[in-house]
């Protein structure tokens, strides 16, 4: 058994929503489960059949992983996702407006989770960020996508300003978010496909990035008092870019 | 010096911005300050001159606090605040429309403490919990909510159902968030005073609650695959309610 998260040539996935996630992903590969009886029921069989399970105790599951993790009786061992590319993202077909989320060094795995969870709310197209300076796939991002990793393309890219010209030449209206911005959320938005660019709650978005959005947008708030933390700003964006369009209503 | 939250008839906050906030709230009484140097030389001498201070080691700040804290070397021994009761809400003055949140059973002091956060940045008049089942104020509550505690009335009532009734008959709005809703949040609005209600992810909101509301309303989402975490779906649920009214543009 190993303590670290990348062990036997994978990364070790833990938490129910995570796992449950990973294990119906085709492109995903999985290699060994290690769980306990009780998140062996709640997991389900059907899910369990593909790859090899071990059923232990609670502490054997916590052992195979950093100290700290909440892994709810459940650890998968598995292969990273094939890497994807800008391109792969501008190939891809839909038939409603595309928007791709950019994070400027955001390199809190929780944070960029969250983000990760609610773009797949939002049927975001792909997260995309700088392979330094941002979280690697890990069981702790996973965890806080709650499944999300799966869902959403999470495309490492060198170079964030290159990216984001890529996606200019591709038609897509870039909108750098920014307290300090010249133009209200609502009023940016425009219809064509976006790209949401979003910094860290310290330091922003660097120069260099934002010199490379077509408008830099607020969202309107209590400024003697209010900041917004990253994951919301970001779902509050989402939100108001689905506004009226194409997202189907619940049953 | 004492471990427990609680302690010399008190409650011990931490981190930089819930201290800081805490000490320029005047309802708040402040009696010791404990932080390192580095700390202290962050937060200020303005708002130090109030209080008792002990400059110390780090580890020192550690050992007044439950184990995790983060800290950021700085804990401060206060009272807790003033109670307040739905009715000091109820008589509070606004020019605008006032909007309040209610709490249903969610325990989890960062999910509170971060829609805390997010009810500062939008100007909510009040947050409504019930006593049994939401955190009490405390230093994780004060942390998460990053300052915002010490300026969103946090009002805990023995009966979230009989506080709707109150909030009723003044003529709140009163809208229940939930994915199985019958109308998209952005129909079911109105332009009068609005209380919204937000239930735990788990269970959702109690149906003796929810029969109290005059609306359930959904965000829109990807059914297939998406859950917004409560914190987010409260951010866009206070966006969408503030569109196009009364906020200040910032500078």
């Amino acid at each position: 058994m190993h303590t670290g998260q990348r062990a036997e040539g994978g990364l070790w996935l833990y938490g129910l929503h995570a796992v449950r996630a990973a294990l119906a992903n085709r492109r995903r590969k999985s290699k060994r489960l290690v769980l306990t009886e009780r998140a062996s029921r709640e997991l389900g069989k059907a899910l369990q059949g593909r790859v090899r399970v071990d059923v232990v105790a609670a502490e054997t599951v916590g052992r195979l992983l950093p100290a700290g993790a909440v892994h709810q009786g459940v650890a998968l061992l598995c292969d990273g996702l094939p890497k994807r590319t800008i391109d792969d993202v501008l190939d891809a077909d839909s038939a409603n407006r595309r928007i791709v989320l950019v994070l400027d060094q955001i390199s809190d795995p929780h944070n960029v989770g969250a983000i990760l969870r609610t773009a797949a709310a939002f049927a975001v197209s792909a997260v995309i960020v700088q392979d330094r300076n941002a979280p690697p796939e890990s069981g702790a991002l996973a965890k806080a996508a709650s499944g999300a990793l799966e869902v959403v393309p999470y495309v490492e890219t060198v170079n964030i300003a290159r990216a984001l010209e890529k996606l200019g030449s591709s038609g897509y209206w870039r909108i750098a978010l920014s307290s300090d911005g010249e133009s209200p959320l609502a009023d940016a938005l425009g219809s064509r496909n976006i790209a949401l660019v979003l910094g860290s709650e310290g330091s922003g978005i660097r120069r260099l990035v934002r010199e490379r959005c077509d408008i830099a947008a607020f969202i309107p708030v209590e400024q003697a008092i209010g900041s917004l933390n990253v994951s919301n700003a970001a779902a509050i964006a989402l939100y108001a870019s689905r506004q009226g369009r194409d997202l189907p209503a619940p049953i």
